[in-house]
């Protein structure tokens, strides 16, 4: 028996439970696999022996559609970093036994770039000890910043979230004809991807958010006083992106002073509250009418706005990885290559895991204009294709249908 | 001639445009008006004599059709308060002045209960004065505080958006198997009818927000730590939600240590950061991860998440407002009876303006359970139909399509 074994890890998105789809028709279509387990929590459901059976939990098709469009891992997630396994051999051993004793032949892993460094470490140990099992990572993020694909599942939708929400939020508050600023901060720590996405809002002839800042560029509270001074004197209502993340040319966080200093397992330090320092500046320096606001975890949960581009994307990225698998890859991570902007086509390709593991791709310079308040054509030209296409989901009693593995 | 005169004024709602349409329909099915004007930034725009030719900007039904899906006041709004005509008549003779100009004898006005004092005292200037114009009111709020409806156009899309993103957090913070508070922190002052609204996730089987704390009860800190205490030893992930206008039993208001003290142009109390204060207490009295989340301007302008049962509604009440004017009705405002909950059905009556004008309509104490940390089950019976339904909304490029007259 070739059973198979499969996972989610990292902050959640609304496409990760297509991918998991993506594996689960794949197995179905293929042939060759018997039963499919999904660890729960990530990898520590697999270091414990914490498993659900797939096959019993998501038995028909129109539980697979639903699960599909229902946001966030539907089996749970971790943010367990794995040690090398020559430092705690220990870890390694117990998912050995998990697959020994479940005759798991194959394992898929759906996340980030700690996701991918699990995949790369687990693989090595295998190959080093001779170990016969497959181990593919299939990629998840919101923050779009994995190497060595186009892009990342999750982030289309996030992207059609932010700019439906960016042009809703530019009707609100251009009604008044009184000056205001609007700041809307958004996710990402080191890459302005998402961020960008607030110049989507003008797809259909609005302005979107007036002035753009990356967390890329050194952000200068003095310039950005004048950007906004100058947009001021253009219209009353103006409204802001800005990255979660920006910092000063001294690489201090803006969010800094109301940052609460907490780090999560990985290190990352827990950021909050640049909008909400650049609101008290504006109101210092300007004396208008000013709000933040945060888009906070709405813009990685909102499946009701997903991309059915994203959707299908991370559903065949999913078949792929396990394509990949039963075909005797390992260390692989499937990935998406773009081949045209114009019309949009990709295909779908596997990279080597350990040249995306512990990476981040960046926006580009030359994709943020030379003020550093805007993006340029080619980020514009990038982005549009991702946001195209409304899901199929499903309402019931008025709310999004969603399916539940526990 | 007798031309018509509509405006719009308050906060945003994703409805208020349907309710503009209702209006338009009402005048093209009636043949009783020649040309329809729209206000600029609602009163001021009569004040002023800034108006919009309508019948000129809006000229098929596929603009009528996406103006009705467009969120947040198309001809602007305006937070002017009408002083009474004996202290500055001044302001009601330009009026007049803007309807004889343009041989205006209906105005419709579209707003929440400052709105509906505009038309009380407007209507009776005319009365007093002999003068032959009928002045009616159509409701909107989000805050669904008005009197002698049973409820307001723009709720019921509010609550479908926070029910909707309620559910997509639940899933959001339950991927982890760590102890983790979320709080988010729902529009009203003192009405808390958005925040039960919060309950409305769980109608297909999610637990929805597991708190949930209205405005109308007195708010105590402690009893809220040992709520959330409880809660923890159930279940790791919890979910609550709280009013922006949470006071404890000294009517001081829970945010008060963070808002910013301004005051709107009715005196209405600036309030932002009850979340913020309650995510800092949750860190000091139980010490684990806690996130504070603000629906902010986004639960009043999520079109692409509108009830379609209350974007009908909404139209509805600006045909019967329309019908009332021409059928020599003054004084009045459109409104909704409920005749029953199951199956929903409702009538639409037009009652009296001065009985709408400064007052709220807050949650019944009967309708919050006694723990002070719940809504009962006749709430959800009055909140489950208004979210039913889901609009023909369109997209171009990605993003939903909206309708702009200036």
């Amino acid at each position: 028996m070739n059973n198979l074994l499969v996972a989610q890890s990292g902050g959640p998105t609304v496409a990760i439970n297509a991918t998991l789809v993506g594996v689960l028709q794949g197995v179905r279509a293929s042939g060759k696999v018997d039963k499919v387990f999904g660890a729960k929590n990530g990898i520590e459901g697999a270091i414990n022996d914490n498993l659900l059976d797939l096959n019993e939990l998501v038995r028909d098709t129109q539980a697979l559609d639903t699960l599909t469009y229902t946001p966030s891992s539907a089996l749970g997630s971790c943010r367990f970093k794995m040690k090398d396994w020559r430092e705690d051999e220990e870890t390694y051993k117990k998912i050995i036994d998990t697959f020994k004793k479940h005759d798991i032949k194959y394992f898929i892993y759906i996340g980030g770039n700690d996701s991918m460094d699990t995949v790369d470490k687990l693989s090595e140990y295998c190959k080093v000890n001779n170990l016969d099992y497959y181990i593919m990572g299939a990629p998840k993020t919101v923050d779009n910043d994995l190497n060595l694909t186009d892009h990342c599942p999750g982030f289309g939708s996030a992207a059609k979230y932010i700019a439906t929400t960016i042009s809703e939020l530019e009707r609100d508050i251009n009604v008044y004809d009184v000056p205001a600023v609007t700041i809307v901060e958004i996710m990402g720590r080191n890459a302005g991807w998402l961020t960008a996405a607030a110049a989507l809002a003008r797809v259909n002839g609005g302005s979107g958010a007036d002035l753009i800042y990356l967390c890329e560029k050194d952000f200068d509270n003095d310039r950005f006083i004048q950007d906004v001074k100058d947009m001021l004197a253009k219209k009353p209502g103006v409204l802001v992106a800005i990255s979660e993340g920006i910092k000063d040319s001294t690489g201090a966080y803006v969010s800094d002073q109301t940052s609460s200093g907490a780090v999560d397992n990985f290190g990352h330090k827990y950021i909050a509250g640049a909008a909400r320092a650049l609101e008290q500046l504006v109101r210092d320096k300007i004396g208008c009418k000013v709000r933040a606001v945060e888009l906070n975890l709405m813009q990685r949960s909102a499946a009701h706005i997903a991309s059915e581009t994203d959707i299908m994307e991370s559903l065949m990225l999913g078949q792929k990885a396990f394509n990949g698998a039963v075909n005797g890859e390992t260390a692989k991570m499937s990935a998406i290559k773009r081949l045209s902007n114009d019309p949009y086509r990709v295909e779908f390709i596997l990279v080597p895991v350990s040249e995306v593991a512990n990476h981040e791709k960046v926006v580009p310079m030359g994709w943020i204009t030379p003020e550093g308040n805007d993006v340029t054509d080619e980020m514009m030209a990038y982005l549009k294709p991702l946001i195209l296409g409304e899901t199929n989901l499903k309402y019931e009693n008025g709310i999004p249908k969603q399916y539940r593995l526990y």
